[in-house]
């Protein structure tokens, strides 16, 4: 495999290999010894933090309490939803001995935790004054995966999991939207990934809810990657574990239960929604560093450089930006420059002995061509509109390219055609053997029935039996 | 066993039962299905969140990045340190199938992770440039407990562990202190723990570790609680893993190694440092709810009651404090008083029709007699005041009680009444077996060798020898 400059196989020529080396390469991560694990390094996980403290802020406004639950589940809870054992069991990890000795009901190790948070809910409710009852947990999670890939597919991943019960259909409807809402904002507002909200067909559900909910972000490859699911889980998980309460009433009845999640793979999203082939490109609200400073020079130049970087560093920490002054003494500029480039920071500032004599600093984007010569003097004013312009352009430059590959077909031609390399929008029947026959033929899925979608009939664009679902759904392949 | 007036054994008739039912009645913790683990409720999992930021930021402050490491290790790393494999051994738990085969090697639920890190440290750090490395991840820990208690002993915890890696012994020891320092800071200044920064003796020590530090902090039975811990492993990990670097004079060597931890526990010492008969008493600064609003009166003046409590929440809230309408409509105020004293926060305020007709509203203290009638007004500057007292307060009387049960002693006689019911600062030989000996007559065990004791020497509390340590050192029985 061609490596291109920055080390890493050009994006344009291997997709796949360029996102599995640069995401090494750049630090955010490195394959664990267990198979399928990760370790998420302090680049990657600052990301993660940025996610995590908008999605909190947002998970708490709106009533939500953090928990935890126990990364350890008795076999038997699993086994009390039909469909979500056979969903979960090829994936589970299993803890047979503890405390050197055999135990005697082996241990399942967390795939999702509907199972024993609903247990306790069993517990915890009793009347309908407990509703809704709101809660939502940070942790790790296990699925064993056979072909992993860093932060998409992983043995071991982070989340959150929020887990409520309800009166009704309609309030945990309503729950099941909010949730899908939040995540819409974090994607698109802080990640600058556009999603499409909507829900999934039959064949494409969580194991044992009646509705699941996605959002579906493109990556520059064309392909689908669902960035969040929520679920209205109906009273399947109430039935299964005795969630009850009595009503305003007095009848004793099931609590309607919803579920949803969003998890690090969500940094693999912003790797392949932003990234080009020089590396990584962040968007500011979650890069680490929204600026790096190079100090440029020999000797006395060099000293004066870097006491002239570590100020203004100061004064774009006081503005609230995220500045980091490069000091490796032992490094060229140029490799500095491409360095940074291929961790993708925002904005890099030159500072060299000519602009600061003249009290200015050059500053060169990420993207785009060419740099600028900006007065010291006004510089943390300056690199702020910068930024909020970057943000803003990444996610209106990947809206129009996921637009630009999103088509509305009505023949398996053209079907076939555009799902080798984004997505189309077309007419289902709605039968699950159809979506296997499609998905056997061209490997793409229905990623979502859109909520937004213009109420239209048609015909199946394979089968020609009339449309299901009242719109257009989309179709591609996925991660 | 009698239960108090709050439906929970008095603390002074039964401290153990008085910690066990209280901590399940204030809805902070619940027991979970797996022997030993726990769900950590809401109100818990708050103050969790608490400890949780203001130690992150001084973790960050002082340098150090978040990261994250599998959960799972391989056995066969835990058998590098034999020190360190014989010390964790008998607490395992152990994956042994997975996706749905028997794995090759098993794979061991982290009980700490000082091997997986160290491999990776292995792997990132060639120069000294790259030192010092200075990790911390958020994660959850299993050790097997064979007598669990609610955030004492649980196999499965939360914790932060810091490991970092430096080039020689000073600067290790360096960061060993400057851990236990930030522990000291949360601790003292943020729970209202009293605690004392002490060396363990060697016999108390960490698996694999060349020194071990603590902080030792004493509940209202007289016992030690170990609130954190930080720890210089030498070159021990470094050579087990081959965490080597090449020195500023071209030189191939190993580095020195650190780690250190605090984990929810904190919880249960907060428990056991401030509660009484009535319940929780909880330190303002991590109290889920600081003020608790009690509208009082029926149907208009309820509803008037009501109005008036939402709004003075609200100017709290805009003053920063965390203030709780309880609006339950079901449950009379002398049931909401006593429920809130239980759950322990800090400050209640009672508003009823004649006090808010007067401009006023009642405010009651969690400790302390009577009540006190307060301005509306001024209410939000007058309570912020009332919470730093009563956090001050906290800590003082807290170190109070601790001076009063620390005796200093030299005679066997003396100590083990001292050591019955709080601690003996006592002079010992250092000598393991005579420790053990110590343990086996009064259950008592070395707790620290205080860093501030004075310089002092004499002869051992025990056996006569002469001391060892050059002061005094702490022995107490512990949790």
């Amino acid at each position: 495999m061609a490596r291109g400059e920055r080390g890493v196989t050009p994006q344009s020529e291997d997709f796949s290999a360029w996102y599995n080396e640069l995401v090494i390469k750049a630090e955010l991560v490195e394959r664990g010894p267990a198979k399928g694990t990760m370790i998420i390094r302090p680049y990657g996980y600052r990301i993660w933090e940025f996610i995590q403290s908008e999605l909190d802020a947002r998970i708490k406004e709106t009533g939500h309490q953090n928990a935890y639950f126990p990364l350890f589940i008795p076999e038997s809870y699993l086994r009390r939803e039909a469909e979500h054992v056979e969903g979960f069991a090829p994936e589970l990890a299993v803890v047979t001995h503890a405390g050197g000795k055999e135990l005697e009901e082996p241990l399942v190790v967390r795939p999702t935790s509907e199972t024993i948070i609903g247990e306790m809910m069993a517990k915890w409710i009793s009347s309908y004054r407990d509703l809704p009852l709101l809660l939502n947990q940070w942790a790790n999670i296990v699925r064993w995966e056979l072909r992993p890939r860093m932060f998409l597919r992983t043995t071991e991943f982070l989340w959150q999991e929020g887990h409520t019960a309800h009166v009704d259909e309609d309030d945990a409807m309503r729950e099941t939207m909010l949730a899908l809402d939040f995540y819409t904002e974090v994607a698109q507002d802080v990640a600058a990934i556009p999603v499409v909200p909507g829900e999934k067909t039959p064949g494409e559900r969580f194991a044992g809810a009646v509705r699941t909910y996605s959002l579906e972000a493109m990556m520059r490859d064309g392909r689908a990657l669902q960035a969040g699911t929520s679920h209205y889980l109906g009273t399947n998980f109430a039935k299964a574990f005795d969630i009850q309460f009595t009503s305003e009433a007095g009848k004793l009845e099931f609590c309607h239960t919803t579920s949803w999640g969003m998890s690090t793979r969500m940094i693999g999203g912003v790797v392949m929604t932003h990234g080009d082939d020089k590396g990584l490109v962040l968007p500011p609200r979650i890069a680490p560093y929204q600026v790096v400073l190079v100090p440029i020079g020999r000797d006395a130049d060099a000293e004066r450089a870097t006491a002239a970087a570590r100020e203004l560093a100061g004064r774009l920490r006081a503005a609230g930006q995220r500045p980091h002054v490069d000091e490796r003494a032992n490094l060229s500029p140029g490799f500095k420059f491409n360095d940074w480039e291929m961790r993708g920071v925002p904005v890099r500032l030159e500072l060299g002995a000519r602009e600061l004599a003249a009290g200015t600093v050059v500053l060169a984007l990420r993207l785009g061509e060419g740099k600028q010569t900006i007065p010291l003097e006004t510089a943390p004013e300056q690199i702020a509109r910068v930024l909020e312009d970057f943000q803003a352009f990444l996610f209106r430059r990947a809206s129009e390219f996921r637009e630009s590959m999103t088509r509305s077909v009505d023949s398996w031609a053209e079907f076939a055609e555009v799902v080798a390399v984004g997505w189309a929008r077309a007419f289902h029947c709605g039968l699950p053997e159809c979506e296997d026959e499609i998905k056997a033929l061209t490997t793409a899925t229905p990623r979502c029935i859109p909520l937004e979608g213009e109420p239209e009939t048609g015909t199946c664009i394979r089968c020609d039996r009339p449309s299901a679902y009242g719109k257009r759904i989309l179709f591609g392949r996925s991660y």
